[in-house]
């Protein structure tokens, strides 16, 4: 079932341990789509500006992701990140941050994207999250990001964002502040009570916790010797879980598809953070998925023994 | 096959947002033993003061622990420690430390501890580590824990000790900071070119690494609802996992022992935390034990799938 994605189309100067770049494509919309192609056709609701060329409109398009939703701004600006991570990758600093047309997107979804039974909504303004959602009545699968700026400024929006959809996916820190409840558990039992059926606890380098009514399932990330660039990540995550989910219609929120669905969200964002922006996943091939997908299944697996236990010693 | 631990035997204040206890019973070797005798007879080395009475030495002997080489310092007192959690209980400060008698803490193993065929070296000064070490020739099995403060200001001696044991267990950070390097995976890798044939990152709420020269593994903590104190979780998943090696002398460093090992050590872990100091671990069975790890191996499988990848959209 093809997939519908709106959030940030952006460029993203980036600089680590490893080295720097200067506006590279990328946005949630853009990581998103090129994890997901690998599964199913995604269709990206976006805005861009006149500093947005072909050049990387072809990135998407290569992968056949159709852009025709993805409007082009005269004189407007494409959104700008630049940001500064730290010797061990898990802190980085917001250097600017320059919306560009991003500041007044207003989502508009053409036939195709309409037509889509699985729908993405990232970390845009709530109440556009909602708006986008209530144009799509018929979809099958929703699921939803968000971020701590729309925690603060806007959460009863959010709150209603999330009670239409079936899978909030949340960085673990987000959880607890949506929720006030500092245990992970707690946490995302409390959004289950909301509404979704599943909700996914992205935890960076520790990998990522699924959480449904039928219980806990746990991934760790992908062990790489050398980390690059972790911009995107999150969203590739996102594009892989919803691309297998959207190719099992009938299984899509049971636990056992969910399951691998986390495994592949897993394995695309292992690839992501590989080198800087996306150009890993750009050159990616669906057998280096499927390798990775079996590695993670090795990496996790154990036999159960009966214990040797001694109860009264 | 039984277990010699040296490491600190101490009373805990604790306050977290769960409540606070005064002078409880803790300490590595105690959060070490009472796990570890769910597997084998436990020998323990260290010292107390005047003030460690009887009733702190039966919590021990109740679980068959062996207490004949814990030497009561006339006059001394027991190594004190007093500490503050923060909300979601990931960052804990230090009110207060009190060496007592564990500042001249010299290591006296009678024939009983020597005879011992495991041996874990808890996070004492590396010297005396080192020293220990070489009492037991003949230990089939010795693992080795440090901290910080020694990375700092004993790091020689430290690298001498680690030369000498088979396993490495530390926080991820640890290892981190002993190796300079940012990346896990290469800074376990890095020990393991030191000597040891494994070594075991404890990443706290996020569970636990396993890398050896065979591969890596990775086992989540076990999600619950209500963590009340995380003292002492580190040295009971020590107590697990040394403690079912123990009894698997053959393949005490087989990959397959070594995952179900993690398994073990992180159960315990799991139930040490669920109340304050070691009650929960006193008053635990063997068949929850059993069960726990049941329900780790549920929450961590998943089936593979043949992907639906599309290589060329």
């Amino acid at each position: 079932m093809p997939i519908t994605v709106t959030g940030s189309i952006a460029f993203d100067s980036v600089r680590t341990p490893f080295g720097e770049r200067e506006r590279m494509l990328g946005g949630t919309s853009v990581h998103f789509a090129l994890a997901a192609s690998f599964f199913d056709t995604v269709r990206v609701v976006g805005c861009v500006g006149e500093d947005f060329g072909d050049h990387e409109m072809d990135v998407l398009r290569r992968r056949g992701v159709e852009v025709d939703d993805v409007e082009r701004i005269a004189g407007g600006k494409t959104f700008f990140w630049r940001g500064d991570y730290g010797w061990d990758l898990n802190s980085r600093e917001t250097l600017a941050t320059e919306l560009g047309v991003f500041e007044g997107f207003q989502p508009k979804l053409g036939e195709r994207s309409l037509a889509s039974e699985v729908l993405f909504l990232g970390n845009i303004q709530p109440d556009l999250q909602r708006m986008v959602r209530a144009q799509m009545p018929h979809a099958r699968l929703v699921a939803l990001d968000s971020m701590n700026l729309w925690i603060d400024v806007a959460r009863d929006s959010l709150l209603e964002a999330i009670k239409t959809v079936d899978c909030v996916i949340l960085n673990d820190a987000e959880l607890r502040q949506l929720t006030g409840k500092p245990n992970l558990v707690s946490a995302a039992q409390e959004v289950l009570g909301w509404g979704p059926q599943a909700v996914v606890a992205k935890q960076g380098e520790y990998g990522a916790a699924l959480v449904t009514s039928q219980g806990f399932f746990s991934a760790p990330a992908f062990p790489l010797e050398t980390v690059v660039d972790p911009t995107g990540a999150g969203d590739t995550f996102a594009g892989g879980f919803m691309g297998y989910l959207a190719t099992h219609p009938a299984g899509k929120l049971k636990d056992e598809a969910l399951r691998q669905a986390v495994i592949c969200g897993t394995a695309l964002a292992s690839f992501n953070v590989e080198e800087f922006g996306t150009a890993r996943v750009e050159r990616l091939r669906g057998e280096e998925i499927a390798t990775r997908v079996a590695e993670l299944h090795k990496l996790t697996q154990f036999n159960m023994v009966s214990l040797p236990l001694r109860d009264n010693a």
